[in-house]
């Protein structure tokens, strides 16, 4: 098959999508369901149909464009990834395995390909956990592991829930219906920035993912006593930020002590109550984020993690209540789709590495109901979730082909 | 002098006003030159003018209103505090001087007298510091110890200058005209809750200040590297708020260093960047409170802080600046003035006691233009800047009628 990508067309969609933002270029934040969210969304959906996909919708927000293949009852080629952004972040994560995927079908179909099983790609509604503390809430849902009862229950920081939410944003109808059939896709395929410095590296064009890292993230309260900051003397204090100052420290090395590369802790949110320079902090909350390649091993951060609130709020005196949002076991990418996509790197000419990635991904969730695996390309100096986020024009088209040519694989020719 | 203390007039003017607020109660938040404190302001010059004194306004807000005395070219005695409330705070602190010198002026109106100096009640601007960063804005503008030029180069959170804000507040004209000329007070009287246990825990009445700590405030700002909190390695971060964990835990730990209870050392607000549980915070600004009534062992602290900040910018790879935000000398208080407050709870028959401030107060910097002490009353557990702040209707009367028979005795009969 003699297939090629339009690379300046798609960084030229890149840079469209990348521009719709609630902050200023070069910063993309894409939060869900807020208005640059929805006008993302609108964005590539008339790309879609410019496409000829057809576009269904689901209640979370999910959305899925499918080219239909000639047999269309069999199980589907999925594809896809996510276009919301995190505040302060770049142009590239999610958004070249969405429109990557959508020039790879694109690309296909100009090189009169036809598949016998459909090709479907999937924009997964809010990767990032910005909005309700959650990753992967389209995916979670998708798979079922995430029951619609516990997502009913979901708020965001300012108490509105996420039924309110995607109600607001025209996305209506039961969540429990978001769940996917047994078997719905034959195999599942995200590309994906590496979000790492090892590809380019090693100069090498293509990661193929084998396994996915555990996530897990901690909400964790802190109740002081707030005062005066001239009036209360220091052995009468009980300030909440001083507690959470030694969590986070106790974060970082917990994530360092297990003494392998792979576990990384971070607090990444911290928000101080009252806030004001001469008033001590009566509350803080913060948010942790631990991950691993070994399940056990991220666990162990955890308990440690417990261990030292329990240890400061005894010796601060300040109540500290742990809010677990989310602990996922890692993903097994698929054996046949890994072989898949190796064939496809061969085929392209690219050389390329099995990797793991340190970063979760909706593949995390897809995999457990669809056999699924992961392309990886370059990004600059390994920079992700900032605005200087950078995936050159050239890798990012050799990651399209390389994903049409497995796409063509997977589904089979008509 | 026969007076008497309308005590539930005043309690119903205190809870009115503590009710002005941008926060539902029992909260009150009333934050410079929003709308808030502009009622609040509205509120008690309609409390002024209705008790027959005339206004005047200066450049930044500050409010004088004056009971004219029979020789109004001799310098006027003073009394008064501030209105402004930070973030989550309660209903007494200035207020109490502000509303309490009002009640003064008219218990002693009621009781016939009529004073040979004018007595003026003064309501600082912005005693707080929780707009532009700087406590008692007005009172250092109206003691010459914040030029003008200076004063002008303030900018709020949002970029705001001071201009802008009170321009937009509706006072105008230069700031360089808010300085009162040399003796323009005989003498000056801030009445304020203590802020402090000391008065409650011994049952007494009165505390008579005689000096006022000498507080300093540092921002903070940290310059680290943000990341995907997934794929970037722990050897490979330069984490902005783990350094500013580390500098918050050495702030403390320098006030507790000097080994005497006056010092003490607070980190009220840190601000996350971009503050999201997946991203490694790239920015973090933090503030910080340093008090003590010994200057040079206070100045030893905010050495020592420094040293801690170079030592964690090094450490991490993460720069960091300093902002010194003020550091001003402590106060001794006049003693010709605290003789007479001393007289006053003699002739009311209250006991009192001789303390120090270690809040700071607008009488910090009016005390350098004119004869200034303070008066002090318990409040409940010596809480404040929080909304359970206390003072009974009974302690805040007993503290007005000591303001009242000392202003009648600095201003003397006409």
């Amino acid at each position: 098959m003699n297939l090629s990508i339009d690379e300046a067309r798609l960084s030229r969609e890149l840079e469209t999508l990348g521009a719709i933002s609630e902050s200023p270029p070069p910063v993309t934040t894409r939060v869900l369901f807020t208005e640059a969210d929805r006008r993302g969304r609108e964005f590539v959906k008339q790309l879609c149909r410019d496409a000829g996909l057809t576009i269904r919708e689901d209640a979370v927000g999910n959305t899925f464009a499918c080219w239909l293949g000639k047999d269309p009852d069999l199980p589907a080629v999925g594809t896809g990834s996510h276009i919301d952004a995190i505040p302060n972040a770049g142009r590239y994560d999610g958004t070249v395995g969405v429109l990557g995927g959508l020039e790879a079908i694109r690309a296909l179909a100009r090189g009169n390909f036809r598949p016998r099983r459909s090709i479907e790609l999937v924009i997964f509604t809010s990767e990032e956990p910005t909005r309700f503390g959650i990753g992967c809430l389209g995916s979670r849902l998708l798979s079922g592991l995430l029951e619609a009862s516990a997502a009913e229950q979901l708020k965001d920081r300012s108490g509105t829930s996420l039924d309110q939410a995607r109600l607001q944003a025209g996305f209506a109808g039961p969540l429990s219906g978001v769940r996917l059939r047994d078997g719905y896709y034959s195999a599942f395929v995200e590309l994906h920035i590496e979000q790492g410095p090892i590809l380019e590296a090693r100069q090498i064009e293509i990661g193929v993912v084998t396994a996915i890292a555990a996530p897990a993230s901690l909400r964790i309260w802190i109740e002081g006593e707030g005062g005066h900051a001239g009036a209360v003397l220091m052995p009468d204090r009980h300030d909440a930020f001083l507690a959470a100052a030694e969590i986070a420290l106790a974060v970082e090395s917990a994530a360092r002590s297990t003494g392998a590369m792979d576990t990384v802790g971070t607090v990444g949110v911290c928000d101080v109550f009252p806030g004001a320079v001469n008033s001590i902090p009566s509350r803080v909350r913060i948010e942790a984020d631990v991950r691993d390649i070994d399940q056990a091993r991220r666990d162990d951060v955890l308990r440690k993690i417990a261990e030292t609130c329990n240890q400061v709020a005894t010796r601060r005196g300040v109540p500290i209540r742990i809010e677990p949002l989310n602990a996922d076991p890692p993903a097994q990418c698929a054996p046949a789709v890994v072989d898949v996509l190796i064939q496809a790197c061969d085929a392209c000419g690219f050389r390329y590495m099995r990797m793991i990635s340190r970063a979760y991904h909706d593949s995390l969730f897809i995999s457990r109901i669809a056999p699924t695996a992961m392309l990886f390309i370059p990004c600059r100096s390994g920079f992700s979730h900032r605005p200087d986020e950078y995936a050159s024009p050239e890798a990012i088209g050799q990651g399209t082909l390389v994903l049409a040519e497995a796409l063509a694989s997977l589904a089979g020719a008509a």
